[in-house]
């Protein structure tokens, strides 16, 4: 029996080799130099680096590649051109980590509500506050969401239980949604805008300068997106001159955000570096059970999933 | 017409002077000697004080008083006995700020599962981070509720959005529930016990060193209902010890806490000063509008609501 060569981060090693089938010859990689030798021979791949260069280097070495699985939902560190010129399959984390993001985007709303990061600073000195540095109530504010994919429908979810009114940006119209054309018109009605929408050019800058403008003076910005989502100058700008209340900001751009950036020095400014899809530790077990499944299909002849639209972005 | 005496807060004057029927005669004070000199007089009394031996005071002191109103869900501070042996109805904030307050306990989950202080502490070194401080997720896990009035309502139905597994603990029978002589046997399962039950003799120390001892390593203690429901002494050696994980603090014994106890130097213990009630802006609001309703109800013969029973405490 032909085997399949199957390039794999060393990182999942733990998790998956033992369950792997007889069809499957894995070859690991714990380097990004190892990850650039074994990529020429790997019919399956998961190159996931931290520096998404590197792992952009070796999928591009990997010219006989047909499927490409990662761990991330987002998928804009890779060659997608290069991917979609070769008919390579890609699979990604779409909804992996979204339980954690979504519990993120509740836990930053309610700090943001309650003003907790005053909380923490006063415990710090050991002072016994007697107001709430926050006074706002989750209980009846209006959410607008822009993106409705696995981590939208989850805050949804989650924001119901306290009672929020949940408006959707969808090209299907329903109940409580607007459609892309429709919610910048209607930005001034609420509370918290809560950006979860792919990387793609579309996004792109979606929230600018006129953007934040129409938004509520007591309004609250959350990114769980990608930074390049929100024109970051306008953004600061915004913040500084208090045209909305707060932003909650778990992507920035770039990242890590350096010292001297701006954002830093903003007290209405709420960085949480990109954590909230790392605050839990289920994703490699959740991300290997699913990449098994998938090799079950994909000997089968069957679709692997979630499959990656390489023209779309995500 | 006989007008009624009733001696109300200054500090309530403003949402409901305008409202008040034209069989009332409002007397309003604004200090603690006011208070002493219309007490005596008043038939309808709400003595609100941020010192309770003040409020006390005046209570005792208002020997014709036949209904107390508070906007406090809390009546312990109060001279119970008195009341009781007076007949006076005692009318409390039971539900005013249980929303805010179930909000907070929330809040607080979150921020100890994904370990939000230290995201604050790092923001405040401009340092970016490359993992979570911490990776605990709420789905899935199970929380044990001791308390089951407005607020624990409240905080079972945000956390099923969470899809939180929540067990609460009640006298009559239902499904995820124990009886008063079963949680303690079962505490070793929780990963979250959540302290909601009114301050009583019954409930008194309710957790001392041989519960948290029972508990998960792993497991969290929320506690917003009152210090005294707590062994400090005893949580202060477990949360040392780290017998338990962590422990999610509004309220203390005593309250302010001072500078020199130690809960303040367990980087376990989480403390919020009493803040959660107070972090929202609609409890005058409400509690005025509570009030003037029950004023007609009085007038009409009627019972108000809700009611407090002196002999149980609350």
């Amino acid at each position: 029996m032909t085997k399949t060569v199957t390039v794999l981060s060393g990182m999942i090693r733990p998790l998956i080799e033992s369950h792997l089938p007889d069809w499957v010859e894995p070859r690991f990689f714990m380097s990004k130099q190892e990850a650039m030798e074994l990529a020429p021979q790997a019919e399956i791949g998961w190159f996931d680096m931290y520096d998404k260069k590197d792992m952009a280097a070796a999928i591009t070495a990997a010219t006989r590649l047909r499927w490409l699985n990662s761990i991330y939902a987002g998928v804009d560190g890779m060659p997608l051109d290069v991917l979609n010129h070769r008919g390579t399959v890609v699979t990604n984390g779409a909804g992996i980590n979204a339980i954690t993001i979504a519990e993120y985007v509740v836990m930053g709303m309610l700090t943001v509500a309650k003003g907790y990061r005053d909380v923490v600073r006063a415990q710090e000195r050991r002072e016994w506050l007697t107001d709430s540095p926050g006074k706002v109530e989750l209980y009846g504010s209006k959410a607008l969401l822009l993106g409705y994919g696995a981590i939208g429908r989850l805050v949804e979810e989650r924001l119901k239980g306290f009672a929020v009114d949940v408006t959707v940006v969808r090209r299907s119209p329903g109940a409580n949604s607007l459609s892309p054309d429709q919610w910048r018109a209607r930005l001034g009605e609420f509370d918290w805008v809560i950006l979860a929408v792919p990387a793609t050019a579309e996004t792109d800058g979606m929230i600018g300068a006129a953007e934040l403008a129409a938004m509520k003076p007591s309004a609250t910005l959350i990114n769980i997106a990608r930074g390049s989502v929100v024109d970051q100058d306008a953004l600061v700008t915004a913040l500084n001159e208090q045209q909305i209340a707060s932003a909650f900001l778990d992507v920035t751009t770039p990242e890590p955000l350096p010292p001297d950036d701006p954002l830093w020095s903003l007290d209405n400014a709420h960085i949480t570096m990109h954590l909230s899809g790392r605050a839990q530790d289920k994703m490699f077990a959740r991300s290997a059970q699913r990449f098994l499944e998938n090799l079950d299909r994909w000997h089968r002849g069957e679709p692997v999933a979630p499959q990656v639209d390489l023209t779309l972005g995500y």
